[in-house]
């Protein structure tokens, strides 16, 4: 028996960049949160803490920077794609790389040229990874927080000893969708893809009427792969945030899917991948990721 | 000596209440989260646990279901005011009582009757107090988070042994509103007096040249009173969320005002209350509220 | 009418400070987060953007540092007093000063001169006030988790309409303990006396046969109080942090106190102070800390 | 081109179970938080709404609650096994299940036989994954923080146009230990296991010098594979919960590794698998676990 190392990254996590671009008085703002991973032959600093291969996770919240003011950052996508190709292509021992950015959003506040105010909770990510030549973009969204209050159904479903659920022709249907969408193919437009995969699941959410949760997520990762032929596969994490219907019967009163209480925990949990027979090889595009 | 009960209140806390609201196949959505407490002669209950006074607290949550069924929610000031009157009117020791209410914003997903996507983090809020027949309402908003990119300064501030800190003619000023007005006189419409609070904040947040956040919150709440009567006062707490100018000076590179870091802590926090010297009297207006 | 400055304070929130003392090879941790905030005649700042008299956030979180290198830290309490007077007594306008800590614990790594883990999310606090060349403290703790799975009852409360709770012989009682407690006198060991004060209250939870949780809250109070000279007032928060019994007699088994949901929303909450009949006068001791 | 299902699993998160067990007046407390997720042919719920194969997410979470009373809970592992292994054999059309169970721990007030205080933040996890007629058991903590004072250097590395960062030969080593490690073989003692790899991880912490976390990243999951034959792989995660030295010259002061800033973000983050070379195959061991 031997003990040796397997896999490992390392690098540095949840760098916050803001960047000011001006465009005479009207400035446009980047709110970035950017995580660097890097990968090679570094088995020197684990088995005996030699650092010559090391590029510091200081150093590479450095090149964050500096890379944010050599060229304007454009789309995450693009900037990850750079970063992770600068450490790819400037370090013997370093031969791969994650990127991970999540771009916050903020409006204009009516009327100013340089004052905003913060969008919502809801961030636009990407997840890149720099493997010697090839590169893999996996982008998506945290974090929608959705809700119908009708067109939503579950039954049919089987009862066993420890079933009480009772079938329900109405409900309230609630989740915070966590999307996540690889891409394939060259020359994308990543902001109207982002934008447009967004618009289509949201209007599929409130479009489907729905027999389950899953008949959603299906749904919303089927349209996206009709509309969009950059992407190769869709992946879908949606919580169900169950809203009780309020039992008023003790008071008399009969509550005609009127009143609700929005529970915390625990809550359904569907996950599921949503892919096109024919989609380029996933290669390392998975690798790593928060997995679902 | 002898040991007493001072203060005490009691109650249920974030009750989490969403309703729906029939027009034709138009629904409308209401998301509350409640807080009661209630105030009066409960010595007993403490002293020897006699609760022969104590409306249960799981009582408190069925009243606000109950309440949500029986008249439509309408704004939180009234509702509040619905359910504190209630308790005080309806218990011979309960002479006191304290509604929290915060309303999490929802926006219909364009032409859909009954989908929804959440408007973020922010929240609109009031606290209502009753004491006999008296009442005071005061109402809020908590995480409307705001930047202006340039148009603030900072200087001619003392220097001693530990100062280090640079003067700036220009710096991003960013900050998390927390607000708390409260309301004097009747008929108040709360929905548009809110709507207009809010406003005039974000304008003057974005419009007032800063040369300190303490100018900004003194104007932000003069600029509410000036144009709101109903609002006898206006409580700010606005945190610094510094946004420190990155140095890339070590790689050669001018780093001017576009590259900045974000940081979580330390932050500075400008507490202040602008008030009419003419206002109503507070009486318990903000008692047992978080203070600032 | 017109509009003028209330009440206000600003300063430099959560610094973050940890302290090494060596005692040979023995290392002595300490991990605070520090919150400063000066009070004074400082309209000039809020009125015209003069900030003269405007001790910069960054001056104070930088004296914060350097009072940790100057003298040993000590106990939190003599901390904040020196930091707290120091401002006071360094700046001509700045009349008062309130210096918040939070300390959080670390137990040493059996048998390690230098390594310690973590020792829970309880935190000891603590709250200085500094006017002119008075000063009070209130100190407390945060978090303190405790439970019992037997020896609470809640009965005997008024039944309305909207009243659906059974009444229990039996129910497990959980909270988070949230206290503050005001020092009076001179000469106080702060040490012990929070060893003290949390021991206690510990052991009346344990100890005393609940009717409600504000009986419990009570003797919580006044058993601090009886053995505690030092300390004038006791101040709990007390979320009644539910575990409900899971019904299963829909599975035909019984549930004898055995198996338990830990809800997290709505909780309970209770709230009360404790106090001497002849405590000091408290001054200014409260004045915009958290109330409750 | 054709669209169609992939992977895909769902069930109940978060589930929060407490039991009491009572030996004489002695009460034993498990406070537990389970997820369950099946998986199997579900494709008809996902492309058609028919329900027909679901076993509804409410059904699992009786279940939850039903088995804690059917048998006493025992060790995580072996609960999560009894669930697993359940609904793998209790309904046609589901073929595996994964079920995830965090364990937070509670010490008994002193001398007291139900009374009990949270043991702090770290949790004891596992992940139990059942497919037909296998099953692999993934064990771990989360959130063991801890600390070293000196004994951790850090030099040697490469330097770039990017670089700033000084070498250093004493510096604070600091993280949150989250770790998983994979059980191989029969007839395992869950709690001393568990027992003894977090107090071999603590130890291997404590006394490693360390020249990098990588290092001692490697240190602790090798200490681990020698000392414990029934653990085939162990994962770590470990941030570098970065404490950067305060720099007091300004103010005329020396700082001899007495005060530090502990920051927030951004932290190093380093992640690597330690395992025998004769290992037992992983099967599906790390299926849709958080990666790293």
């Amino acid at each position: 028996m031997a003990i040796t190392l397997g896999p490992n990254q390392y690098g540095k996590a949840e760098v916050r960049l803001v960047t000011v671009q001006r465009e005479g008085t009207v400035h446009h703002l980047k709110d970035l949160t950017v995580s660097t991973s890097l990968r090679g032959d570094l088995a020197a600093t684990h088995l005996t803490g030699d650092n010559a291969d090391v590029v510091a996770t200081d150093t590479q919240k450095n090149t964050v920077y500096a890379f944010a003011k050599e060229a304007p950052v454009g789309e995450i996508e693009d900037f990850a794609l750079r970063l992770g190709r600068h450490f790819v292509g400037s370090f013997e021992h370093i031969t791969g790389a994650r990127i991970l950015i999540d771009e916050h959003g903020w409006n204009r506040i009516s009327g100013h040229d340089h004052a905003f105010s913060q969008a919502g909770s809801e961030k636009r990510t990407t997840a890149v990874t720099v493997q010697g030549d090839q590169a893999w973009v996996v982008s998506g969204l945290d974090d929608l927080v959705v809700l119908k209050s009708t067109g939503s159904e579950f039954h049919g479903f089987p009862r066993d000893e420890y079933t009480t659920l009772a079938e329900t022709n109405d409900r309230i249907l609630a989740t915070a969708v966590t999307a996540r969408w690889r891409y394939q193919g060259d020359g994308i437009d990543w902001a109207t893809s982002h934008a447009e995969v967004r618009r289509i699941m949201l209007e599929t959410f409130a479009d489907k009427h729905s027999l389950s949760l899953q008949q959603t997520l299906y749904a919303m990762g089927e349209a996206v792969l009709k509309e969009r032929e950059e992407v190769a596969e869709v992946r879908l994490s949606l919580p169900n945030k169950h809203h009780f219907l309020v039992d008023l019967s003790p008071f008399g009163l009969k509550n005609d899917n009127e009143v609700f209480y929005a529970a915390d925990r625990p809550y359904g949990l569907i996950e599921g991948v949503v892919l096109r027979d024919d989609a380029e090889d996933a290669g390392l595009a998975w690798h790593t990721l928060a997995a679902f």
